[in-house]
């Protein structure tokens, strides 16, 4: 019968006595004189499984020999229970077929490569152990994500990715454009002539599904978006991609408090969720990528998130009597040093800090009574910093006139998001996880263009 | 205790007997002299709830009698059951409070609006029961592709958005750029010079995550994605969007039959799902969107579908005697009177079309044979027509590097894509799933601009 090596690892008893057929590809083949050991694997499960073939069972043994690592194969055989061994299982072939071959120079040889070729061949890479297991990460915990909103009655809004929106205040943007580049259309004005363009205004890619959420949330009570979004920054960092994806939840009748207990059950359920369904994965990255991954994330689940406001924040780090390159000071952000200390050294579990200076938040932020401080909350995690950023919008269509004007907000462009507030606007608050980070968080990899399968980062779109 | 009409509806019993607290807003109000009556909304169940006010119970009865339809409010009162009436359950209100006003101008009204004219409100279309159980549905739908995958181990993989390839070979694409418009530089020959440009290169909207998504296949064996793509063809039709949303699985080790098994079990999986999640809203599409509609979809359940190569299609076509507005041809396309014919006249059924003419494939699609027709399939659907689009690929190197040749398929580009032949290659299939197509099916609904919630097309991109 032809079944994975899931299947053998996970539902042996199955398949013992029976003749098994498995496809899939050559980890490894160590050919000795009259048998030899292939490590097999078809994709569907983190290890791989040892199968054996011997000269006086298969016709083909001398070919079987010379199969190369890389090369897809059909394997039959029986399965073995090897209980003293290093697995529980292994296979016994009695046929073994090549099916497409692999040269000599195949990238992915059975020893270690740095990070930085593999990123080469990203269209190879997730064959290798990590790539297999952070990718898989990525499905289940995208899933986890799915399963955590859904059964909470949330709704699933594709927000648009081409818009027309220039303000919506996260970062730089890229075009969108149907117009030829070497002759651009002017107007008599001599500016570009957008009505020419394929949307006949300018367009360009979504720094985030927020504002369209909040319309959602307004007729839903609670949504959530999980979607790519764009920023055309020219930052190099180990943090920073120009293409990554964003879950945005947005709840309508929700102030901040209940805004942090859903992110705090998100992140809870996410991290019980990967656990449950990929222990192997998660062995692999507290063995070889972050050694104590697993007692980090597990600590997380036994304790409430601390909250603290920005003030008490600043507070603690000027106490602290610690020698930061930035000096945290009220009214400012916090740094990466900063945020290191809070949830590392001072609290060493996950940080909520409410309550931010206006000036360096976004103009949707519901306005405190002080007139100084917006209701946002951050979220930082140990090892990784900044995972969430949220707050309560600001529903009072006065105060949010206020502040775009002067935030210098296109108020003529978001008419349709104002009138959210003149129509039976409402308390709300959300929040944006960038799922990279998240995934960099579960599996302890430092690199965000590790996380993605395809990094897009400037000067960087291959494949 | 907090409550909302989802819970009053489906857990009546917790409610009896206990005062309750609603958070919503009012789709409704009638007034009367002593008492009056409120449909109350809060976007977690199709249905509304109506809450019934006295003059004798409510402090501020005059004040309630003036809220206006839209506005949000907050309810207290009693839970009771009506047996007898058109719905099972009413809210007794001992206390109403306005949350959030709305004024005259409000363009949700009770009352019948045009869908062209919600087109225009679409931040707030979605407060009528149509676009309320549209894009309820949309999001169920959507968990119900990734269960109907995640369940069968398959592997949710976040292709690109941005491409540097240009011969993707499924549509005209949208540039994405940094550079200014209105001084785009050029290089020494006179060109663009792209150099300049955010990542080096020409870059663009993808049209499809097929090819990466099969480089995940040969390391998952089976993936699939499920993200926007982009067309930036002016086609104003109600079928076609600039940007939408596309599921693509990916096989290894499968062949063109495999591919229309998983197909015909994952159409089937999300039909038996909406109709076991949704069944208010089904009944509603079956009325008011398109009588039948509920009928049509469980009749799919009922059987298998229908397979049928190119070639018979045509001649079934040939031997009906139906005055077509296009002939039906060997070796051409199969236009949208003929797929009603086969699907709705000749079969009642959905159909799956197998071995395509080559000519009318791209060039990934595996070579048949006869070197005439490829391994294509389409599956068409009663009342929708095409709903999904896939092949075996070409797996075999030299073949490819023909067809690209013979399509002037640029090979430098994609060398990543036809390498993955050359490294442990073999069988392998998918297809594309349209999302909006899929839930123009399921709805009735029949311009694909009522089926996203901001829909992009030729000239319009607001919101």
């Amino acid at each position: 019968m032809e079944t994975t090596v899931k299947g053998l690892f996970r539902t042996t008893e199955k398949y013992i006595g029976k003749e098994i057929t498995l496809f899939g590809w050559v980890r490894n083949n160590r050919a000795q004189k009259e048998f030899g050991f292939i490590n097999f694997h078809d994709g569907t499960f983190f290890d791989s499984v040892q199968v054996v073939y011997e000269d006086s069972k298969l016709k083909n043994f001398k070919d079987v020999q010379k199969i190369r690592v890389g090369s897809s194969i059909l394997v039959k055989g029986e399965l073995i229970l090897t209980p003293d061994a290093k697995q529980p299982i292994e296979v016994k072939a009695t046929y073994i077929e090549l099916l497409g071959d692999s040269p000599e120079d195949y990238p992915i040889q059975p020893k270690r490569h740095s990070r930085e070729f593999l990123r080469e061949v990203a269209h190879l890479r997730m064959r290798t152990n990590l790539f297999h297991a952070v990718f898989r990460l990525r499905s289940v915990a995208a899933f986890a994500v799915h399963e955590f909103f859904q059964s909470q009655g949330f709704i699933y809004t594709h927000t648009p990715i081409i818009t027309g929106n220039d303000g919506e205040g996260a970062g730089q943007m890229f075009n969108v454009t149907t117009l030829p580049l070497d002759k651009v259309p002017m107007n008599e004005d001599q500016q570009v002539d957008y009505k020419k363009d394929f949307f006949g205004k300018r367009t360009n890619l979504t720094v985030t599904g927020q504002l369209e959420a909040e319309a959602f949330a307004l007729a839903f009570k609670n949504v959530y978006t999980f979607g790519p979004t764009f920023r055309a920054e020219n930052s190099n960092t180990t943090r920073h991609a120009s293409e990554f994806w964003m879950i945005e939840p947005e709840m309508a009748f929700a102030d901040l408090n209940k805004n942090m207990d859903v992110a705090e059950d998100m992140v809870k359920f996410i991290i019980k969720y990967v656990f449950e369904k990929l222990p192997e994965e998660m062995v692999f990255f507290d063995k070889f990528v972050e050694p104590g991954l697993t007692d980090r994330l597990l600590k997380v689940l036994t304790q409430p998130f601390v909250k603290i406001t920005h003030k008490e924040a600043i507070d603690i780090l000027i106490k602290s009597n610690t020698k930061f390159e930035n000096l945290p000071k009220h009214g400012q952000d916090i740094n990466t040093e900063h945020e290191k200390y809070l949830t590392e050294k001072h609290f060493d579990c996950p940080v909520f800090i409410t309550d931010w200076p206006k000036g360096i938040k976004a103009f949707y932020m519901r306005m405190n009574d002080d007139n100084e401080t917006v209701a946002a909350m951050d979220l930082l995690v140990p090892g990784s910093g900044e995972l969430i950023g949220g707050s309560q919008r600001e529903e009072r269509y006065d105060m949010l006139m206020k502040r775009m004007e002067e935030m210098d907000i296109p108020k003529e462009d978001l008419k349709w998001y104002t009138d959210l507030r003149r129509y039976g606007g409402c308390v709300h608050a959300g929040y944006g996880l960038g799922f990279e980070r998240l995934i960099m968080y579960l599996s302890g990899v430092e690199n965000i263009r590790d996380v993605i399968p395809f990094p897009r980062t400037p000067k960087n779109c291959e494949f």
